[in-house]
């Protein structure tokens, strides 16, 4: 077989299977000790594949920082997005986000919480593809909100947008740093008051 | 001279002047790459201190990072609480409170922004002598927040701290990532209405 080979069924399957698991766990890590701590070395040792594997499959050690920025947008999109999805878009449909973004940090989907909040700390001052991933993904969570909360009858739906992410993600922070799901209640139910107050 | 003998004065300042840079460095360096990338290697390239000398004041880098949050503390002491302080307990300080801790931002006095911010979502699943540090930082600014919203009067200050508090990362937070002081304004505004409403 020449490099120039497509490869068999066989080796694409292998190569999107080392893909996904590399930036799942990348996106776990993210949440637990920072996105930047991820290289090849350290998601070989979490993982088990080898480091000439994941090379192969990314390129770049940003490559897989972005892989895992995606894949944290499709496990957002799975367990908080799509069960709000049915609900009637307005206050009902908030009120079904705010309950599964809680779900989703109650069932530890990500072993540290919240993979938008502690990248969007971690990248902020950044530049550069990663950043801008990051950058995008917290965009479309707030535009998300901002729609809903317009359809609600808000009457200043981007606050409305920032004050509820703003206890959500404080939620989040407080609830890892005091280990205490306290805080967690705590932003929901202020969360659920500023939808309350809607229209 | 003998190992026993006590430091000369010299000795002495030369070791403060060390300890201060390289614990304000890191506290700096924690706002922008996070305080876990803070080596005793990076620390001396930033520094222009010798690794010996640090690690001769410091003995470990954990110590390190202990003083680093302890620098940050005596930072918002000096620019954040002490200009508040001359106010009037409650509402009025409380105002003063918000005024100059977006003021420390809008001076850029870390380069990367709050401080507290950046490492309570750094270190929110961890143990040890740091991850207490930061805990014990983030719980006092907590404090000061309640003790004042309860003398303005506030009926439930543990959650007005608690908003507040989230409003202001907020801000820091995309203001950064957005890179839009339109954020921190935001913010600010924002906090001073659940100010207004107390009492």
């Amino acid at each position: 077989m020449t490099p120039q080979d497509p490869p068999t069924d066989g080796r694409r399957l292998r190569g999107e299977r080392t893909r996904r698991t590399a930036a799942r766990t990348a996106a776990d890590i993210a949440t637990t000790h920072g996105l930047e701590s991820v290289t090849v070395g350290s998601l070989a040792a979490a993982t088990g594949l080898s480091k000439s594997g994941i090379l192969t499959v990314f390129g770049t050690r940003e490559a897989i920082l972005v892989a895992a920025v995606a894949e944290a947008r499709r496990v957002y999109r799975e367990r908080v997005v799509e069960p709000a999805w049915d609900a009637e878009p307005g206050r009902p449909r908030l009120e079904a986000l705010l309950d599964s973004w809680v779900d989703h940090l109650r069932a530890r989907v990500f072993p540290g919480g919240c993979f938008i909040s502690a990248t969007s700390a971690e990248f902020g001052h950044r530049d550069g593809p990663v950043a801008d991933a990051v950058r995008r993904l917290k965009r479309e969570w707030l535009d998300l909100l901002e729609a809903d909360l317009a359809v609600a009858g808000s009457q200043s739906p981007a606050e409305d947008a920032f004050t509820i992410d703003a206890l959500l993600v404080a939620g989040n922070v407080r609830r890892e740093l005091f280990g205490s799901d306290l805080e967690l209640e705590r932003a929901l139910a202020l969360a659920r008051r500023v939808v309350a107050a809607t229209g």
